[in-house]
């Protein structure tokens, strides 16, 4: 299509509240709101007061305590199950089993609810993913899932939108 | 930490701007902002005057004569290479060899330059990865990179910053 001028003007008075959101953003070390769901894991640092990690290694968020979390988020609206990693492994699961997980539930880029799931809890998907990589000739799994009914019904519910929309 | 209600109340009253970028990009056919560089893809449409193609396969983008284009990104203070696929087999290839690729520079969420690279000269790469596929058995590639450097020498500059910084 022709160049849209008026979308890139659009575009162009937007940018400066994108740059305010991103200047936000980095004060929770997330670095660019628009790839892996930055601007998402903005707000779940912010409604469970869950301070970010250094580095990009190990898991992705603690508390005072020192306990850390595994984050994930999901969008409703494209599917109904969390992915977890592309490439996982026995050192991947070791890592998982040590922290709970916190969920967050997207319609979109709306934030609907956040879950907390326990360590516990999660021991399920750890022995399923340990016995389909010994099934698999130990190749590591691409992105298995974990559905969001899972989470509904074994998490706890640390935020929810309708109590307090914006 | 402790929730900081500075913080959660800055992040709303910046939310409503970025719900009209959402909007802006929906009209772009991207979804989500916050995932997969949609808010960088947006930009590269208006700027290079490219159409979004429907449907998540196949090649990004394409323009008014039919003809599609792979489009890729990067962040220049993470890395100076592109990413392509992470799991790289002979059909992503033969998709690939079909089209230009657009690549566009960002520092951070700020973005700097496009380039054009025509399909002959991207030839190298699927050569390349073709040779390093019969060598690992036929297993996938894991995300292969091509050099920005690479992009600087072949490529045709589409748009530079410099000259409409925003």
């Amino acid at each position: 299509m022709p160049i849209n001028e008026n979308d890139i003007n659009t575009m162009k008075s937007l940018f400066p509240y994108i740059r305010e959101y991103q200047k936000l953003a980095n004060k929770y070390k997330i670095e660019d709101v628009f790839q892996d769901n930055g601007g998402k894991i903005l707000q779940m640092f912010l409604f469970t007061g869950l301070s970010p990690l250094g580095g990009r290694e190990g898991n992705d968020a603690r508390d005072d305590s020192g306990q850390e979390y595994e984050l994930k988020s999901v969008n409703v609206k494209l599917t109904k199950s969390f992915s977890t990693h592309h490439h996982l492994n026995h050192d991947i699961i070791a890592k998982y089993r040590q922290v709970p997980w916190i969920f967050a539930v997207y319609e979109d880029i709306e934030i609907r609810k956040i879950y907390r799931v326990e360590k516990q809890a999660m021991e399920i998907w750890y022995t399923k993913w340990e016995k389909q990589l010994r099934n698999n000739g130990e190749m590591p799994l691409n992105n298995p899932k974990i559905p969001l009914t899972f989470v509904e019904s074994n998490g706890t519910l640390l935020f929810d939108y309708i109590q307090a929309p914006f």
